[in-house]
């Protein structure tokens, strides 16, 4: 019979180093130039997958030739979020400490579920969310924990939401098969993110228990029919539970009167979360403060530091007034995860589905501290400027048209020649992007506008300048046929 | 009026060159010794966030002065899990090849929620998943998909069981308030996970709605009473919706009937969810492959490389024979997602709640081809090899007694000398665990074996050797006043 191998160790100190000094470089390459490949790139469906072995090799490969494979396959095959021409949906950026951050979190390695499993991981998350919270001038009792998405982050807020109701008794007797539970209703605007339809299939209440608000001319939720709506539940003998506000919406980054609906949801003691997942990091510029009025009378909130703050994905904020209501949905305790004195500390897997927690916190703080709030600040307000620039271009132009006012760093338009209308109209700027986007030089995205087909262009990357905009929008007159 | 600053850049290539190659040569430095620091650090709740500073800095710092924190205030405030002592919960290991694979994963920096936003990530992780699958013996038509943990894979498998019965569309009608909807029943072992609980909380099923199944003499499910329950809940009028059954318990790495149980799901119809997350992986040596036995039938199966495949934290992987009912349960594309073609490729968002998702399997990816399937399943077999020699020791010990006969790499067990019986016993081993765990060069974790205190001693790090659990063993005797 053949010996089986010997267990093999790790890579030595010396091969780590090396091989270590070798992705640095390469990364430092890429970053310096991340417009050297396409930004979308021309691979076909199952090529990539076609191109590697099917199966596992049986003894291990020199690291070299991995590191190869991945320029080689890998990277041509990727959509580059990085180049500067990626404006699509909400752009983002890998920033160089956000990097060091997350290359330090994957060796220490922690999984911050208890205090004790990492003292530091879990008070490093407390510690920069209190920052981040400062910065966006959210209350102080704010509480904040980190999640993987804002999907779920908004999902934990309705669990939340669930628990301001004990009577219910959703933990322990659920959503099915009961006399004794009326109908209860989720409300969010008609343009809210389709993580809140999610959160709603997942959490049992079913897509029919999410009550859509008709929105105004700025695509903003209708105060006064959310208050209608309201009454309307109650009179029926329904309870509404909960409504999400949104801070920029991802279609066109409409921001839904936080103020009313705050006074509403007060007076129903309905729990408010906001969606402000992209347009919240704006609250760090001073002017742009006003952005979150009415939030800090929110019950829960989330804002995304891997859309526009700068940090790697993954990387959202949840933060709530009512932690203990977090914790009554996800905290539950089995024999091997009692540690005495653990009531007394934060333990982050009380307030989630995931039980294992990485060390997320550090690449954030790495990111603040770099960079300081008045850089961070910089950078936004430069993307906002850009934007204006974009807006103003579109305005000059009568072939282009605005479909809605913004006041953060996406525009949403299309290209409007004369002689077109509705379908075709629609059709013309669905092939304008097809075109625009086979440069390989931009990459935008789309959205419907009350049905219109819209161009949608999101200025959230380091490395996005305005000429890069410039030439985004010349490459679209030029698609367009557009001669001005 | 002050000039705002004008936008910083990131740093440059060169000082990202510079930063990084710190970086790695620290990280290096750390792997070689990473027993250099206590594996549980000596801080009190408060201190370290007590030691930063409250409020951000409005300037940019230096990476040096960065840097230099991480080292001094955070390290040495971090649980090792990299110490070779490190035997608590599930231990774990950041490897060389995984971490330069998150490095090169945060430097890319792509949301692979559409194949169209990133190909290669979408593609490595289906061809990478394949790989796994095969190295596990699961059959072809396995579908595997990467969350942060197994909690949320469990989460997504029991929401996937919902939509084998589109008569009762949950997804539209919920949970709540519906007289057409019989009781919904989840059934697992009194020793499962308690992400079971979780998930049939977050889900709306309610705790009430999980029935825990009685176990044998060695904590494995009952098949039989399970079968009783589930003939009894039909006759109740309940719907029994799925089986979790556990290869590896949390508590006692039991392995449930798996073959006895999907008999009885194939007959009843019911939804087989394995959690496998950390006994699936030794299925890796010819030789284990039997605790995988029956899985073959399960419609779902949760893995974690994270746990025992030398892959840093997170990556755990959902395998379904019913990807359909997975992207029934959490599919939802809003108009700004609708992409032409996206019909027919993989889009990663469809198959949980995150909409963004990392590319993890880029780590995994570097991780199989480093070591190779025979490397891997050496350190594997070596891990259960030196688990076997404590479980001599153990056994040769008139004071030490095993409370269970685990397969893997974990040992449960408790001093007890002749004369203690019954919560004296316990509140010994209790004592006996902090004394050790104090030493700082251990660490480990407990549980209760039907009511009864238990050591939990688990090998699952790269560094770890058998010098290192004699050691622990001898610590373990020090502390209970052992001089055999």
């Amino acid at each position: 019979m053949e010996q089986p191998l010997p267990p093999p160790s790790d890579m030595s100190p010396a091969e780590f180093r090396k091989h270590g000094h070798a992705v640095i470089d390469w990364i430092a390459d890429y970053l310096e130039k991340p417009d050297k490949w396409p930004v979308l790139p021309d691979v076909r469906p199952g090529e990539i997958r076609g191109a590697l072995p099917q199966s596992p090799p049986l003894r291990g490969e020199p690291m070299e030739a991995i590191l190869a494979d991945f320029q080689t396959l890998i990277v041509p095959a990727t959509t580059h979020w990085n180049h500067p021409g990626f404006m699509a949906y909400f752009a983002n950026s890998a920033t160089g400490a956000g990097i060091l951050g997350e290359a330090l979190t994957a060796a220490l390695n922690v999984n911050a579920m208890l205090w004790r499993t990492s003292p530091a991981a879990t008070e490093l998350e407390q510690l920069t969310l209190d920052w981040l919270r400062q910065m966006l001038g959210l209350p102080s009792e704010f509480f904040g924990a980190i999640a993987d998405t804002a999907s779920s982050n908004t999902l934990y807020a309705l669990a939340a939401a669930r628990e301001m109701h004990p009577e219910l008794r959703i933990r322990e007797q659920g959503m099915a098969a009961r006399d004794d539970l009326p109908p209860v209703l989720i409300f969010c605007s008609e343009e809210a993110h389709s993580s809140v339809d999610k959160a709603v299939m997942t959490l049992g209440f079913g897509l029919s228990a999410l009550r859509k608000i008709p929105t105004d001319d700025g695509l903003r939720m209708d105060a006064k029919a959310l208050a209608a709506a309201i009454e309307r539940a109650r009179r029926a003998g329904a309870i509404p539970l909960a409504v999400v506000a949104t801070v920029g919406t991802t279609s066109t980054t409409a921001i839904d009167p936080v103020p009313a609906i705050a006074d509403i949801c007060a007076r129903e003691k309905v729990w408010l979360h906001v969606d402000a997942s992209y347009g919240g990091t704006a609250a760090i510029l001073p002017e742009m403060r006003h952005v979150l009025d009415g939030c800090d009378r929110a019950d829960s909130l989330v804002v995304n530091p891997h859309k526009w703050l700068f940090t790697p994905m993954d990387c959202s904020v949840l933060y709530t007034r009512r932690p203990d209501l977090l914790k009554r949905a996800f905290q539950h305790i089995p024999d091997y995860l009692v540690v005495s004195g653990s009531a007394d500390v934060v333990n982050l897997m009380d307030y989630g589905i995931a039980l294992g927690r990485r060390f997320r916190a550090l690449k954030l703080w790495f990111v603040i501290r770099q960079f300081g709030v008045e850089g961070l600040a910089s950078l936004i307000r430069e993307h906002i400027r850009i934007a204006d620039r974009l807006a103003e271009w579109i305005d000059a132009d009568a072939e282009f048209e605005r479909l809605t006012d913004g006041q953060f760093s996406t525009v949403v338009f299309r290209h409007h020649p004369a002689e077109l209308a509705g379908n075709a109209l629609n059709e013309h700027n669905a092939r304008l992007l097809e075109k625009v986007n086979a440069t390989g030089e931009v990459y935008l995205s789309h959205t419907r506008v009350r049905g219109n087909y819209a161009l949608r262009l999101a200025i959230g990357n380091i490395h996005t300048t305005e000429v890069h905009v410039r030439r985004a929008f010349d490459l679209i007159k030029e698609a367009g046929g557009v001669h001005s």
